[in-house]
């Protein structure tokens, strides 16, 4: 525990944005408003590109109506950032710190982001200068390390449910094969959420490939077959780093094979390839003549009007409880504890060291995908269900007994 | 005017399904139960389909609680199908009609299906067979002749504008060029609905394509080239059915030349084919690093928990006033009236005859597009404001005043 620093703070949002990263830069506004050791709070403009440009916005200047409002928007209202700071870039940093006596840093993003604030603590620690340094995390891949699960991925979880529970609906309207391309490079999280659209013993998605676990085309189309077979159609929830089970992603073999075929100048490594490649696969190989592929794209972070309420709450917390730490510590991460009560859903807030969090990705763990690596476990469904919240309820009438003529 | 029979109803749902296609089945089941002439309401699985196997769910047989949760369900709760029914199939429909005693006859979907319910009522004169055929319109494409607007465009249209919301939002936080392919093959309502997500003069979509204009792709360059040095940015609304200024739809040109060039069992014609090639244009053409592209795809119009409650109304009263009409005529389609109060949004319904409606297709007016063929006009917005509703407000702090360094 030391003493906290009478002076300015400032605010950074980096990485890809999600739907509630505004509620944890508001809730660090509010509590950095109730410590008189912080006077003035500065956003950057950009994350740390805003800092060295000295590009910063005066957030103790917004009303109340104004912040309620950026809380509630989608995206990084600060703006955003893809830099990664190296010892010269801290170097800047440190100079426009200085000079706006900014002593307080709290950083919103993901294991990037937590790196970058781990960088400028170790710089600040090596150089003398007495700063805070706090990462408040998001991702929508909800693939940090330590915390049980991150701000951004109940929301962008609940995105992708709410597209399932339209999307099968759909596919039992008009039947055939459905494949939906989740984001989510490494960790399958977001993509398993799809099985939160489930509400009948039939719904789909009927199956589930997260990047965790390698399969082949050949068991894609025999889970496929043996779908279609049964039910007469089948809907596929499928992450975009899907690998086969040398390791090596989908996405990569795709793009080897085009580009030996391919001369002219159109770029096959697109935004379709993945689900285009399965349908076309599904097409020639199984003689399944209606197949349909739609990749959900930016959506799954960005849409605006649909969000977890618990997500939303708790992005809010993990800003406000980053400030309470930099009153009593010189720098951590905000992480996430969740509470095993008998039915309910509870969780703490607590502190960990930014090297634990910073450049490091947590995966789905093997108890939360099926043998088969086709599916999601019940003990996943327990995990994610809450952090989500309730889902539209719907009904569909073609399961329902026939009428016989007389 | 002509004396109800008393008998029994079928109603079907057919073509693409809509997010609010279920609330005219249940206006239509509403008003039947007040109708002593209507005895029984049955439902034919899979639209036409389901007449001709005999494939029916007794609708009267549904609690309360089930009409509501119905009602509320995105796509077709009784299943879709995409028959054309020629003679030899109205011939059997008819067979199944006189077994059941069925008199009455509602069909909900697009311009197909308005002729579907015309070709079964031109056989039913034909034959002396006492039939009433009604059309519910619902499309998500707005593209029917006669009525204002349709059901299940108010909705697709908030989701599409609540999608824009959101990745505008995300393009400022992390900017480049962000193309979006919406759905519409010949009419461009759909993607003009994009530009209701503007907030801020500088909001994107910052340009807008639709099937009605032709434009090359140099025109497009050079559209892209001014927004991207005037903003740093640009965010683009552009229609599946984007047109060549030869009427050459881009999908075709995209297709014929990528099949030259490629030998493998790729097909290049995928979901995400049309946005990767004008991608793969800006980046090679223009020299701009960030571009990303996403292809709306089935969400438009099966998402479940986004809804416009003005279309949702519209919908339900529009299956209401389907059997009313059936009290009084043969056949027809409902069609909706915009009243033009002072500052108020306003409509009536009316019938119109089925011959009117079946198999065309309306396009948006000239009055709509603007000259240059990039963006929609004042009227457009005025139009198609009242049948989305309100929008999610935003605040984006990069367009604040910078502090000054003392």
């Amino acid at each position: 525990m030391v003493n906290a620093p009478k002076a300015n703070a400032v605010i950074g949002q980096s990485g890809g944005p999600t739907a509630v990263i505004n509620e944890s830069l508001i809730g660090i506004i509010e509590q950095a408003c109730m410590h008189a050791e912080i006077e003035n709070i500065y956003g950057a403009i950009h994350g740390v590109s805003g800092i060295v440009t000295e590009n910063f916005v005066d957030l103790k200047k917004l009303s109340v109506e104004t912040l309620d409002v950026v809380a509630a928007s989608p995206c990084s209202a600060l703006g955003s950032t893809r830099d990664k700071p190296d010892d010269e870039y801290c170097e800047r940093i440190f100079k426009v710190f200085a000079k706006y006596n900014v002593r307080y840093f709290f950083y919103i993003g993901g294991n990037d982001s937590a790196n970058t604030a781990y960088i400028v603590n170790k710089a600040a620690l090596k150089s003398g200068y007495d700063l805070r340094a706090f990462h408040v995390p998001k991702t929508i891949d909800n693939d940090l390390l330590v915390t049980d699960h991150c701000p951004g991925y109940g929301t962008a979880a609940k995105f992708v449910a709410s597209a399932f529970i339209g999307d099968d609906l759909d596919n039992r309207a008009l039947p055939g094969v459905k494949i939906n391309v989740i984001m989510g490079r490494h960790a399958g999280f977001l993509t398993a959420a799809s099985v939160l659209a489930r509400q009948r013993e039939d719904d789909g998605p009927h199956l589930v490939y997260v990047p965790e676990k390698g399969i082949s085309l050949a068991q894609v189309l025999a889970d496929v077959e043996a779908v279609y077979s049964k039910l007469g159609r089948c809907v596929i929830a499928k992450s975009e780093g899907m690998r086969d089970v040398n390791g090596i992603t989908w996405a990569e073999k795709i793009v080897k094979q085009t580009e030996m075929d391919a001369h002219g100048n159109i770029q096959l490594s697109g935004s379709g390839i993945l689900a285009d490649f399965l349908a076309a696969s599904i097409r020639s190989k199984l003689k399944i003549k209606r197949v349909r592929a739609d990749t959900f794209g930016y959506l799954q972070r960005s849409f605006a009007g649909v969000r977890s309420m618990v997500d939303a709450h708790e992005a809010r917390i993990c800003g406000r409880y980053a400030v309470t730490l930099a009153m009593q510590h010189k720098s951590g991460s905000v992480a996430i504890r969740r509470l095993n009560g008998p039915n309910d859903y509870q969780i703490e807030l607590f502190r960990t060291e930014l090297e634990n969090v910073a450049e490091k990705t947590k995966r789905m763990p093997d108890e939360f995908i099926n043998a088969e690596g086709n599916g999601v476990t019940e003990a996943f469904i327990k995990y994610a269900r809450p952090l989500v919240g309730n889902l539209p309820k719907t009904a569909y009438l073609g399961n329902y007994p026939r009428i016989q003529a007389d």
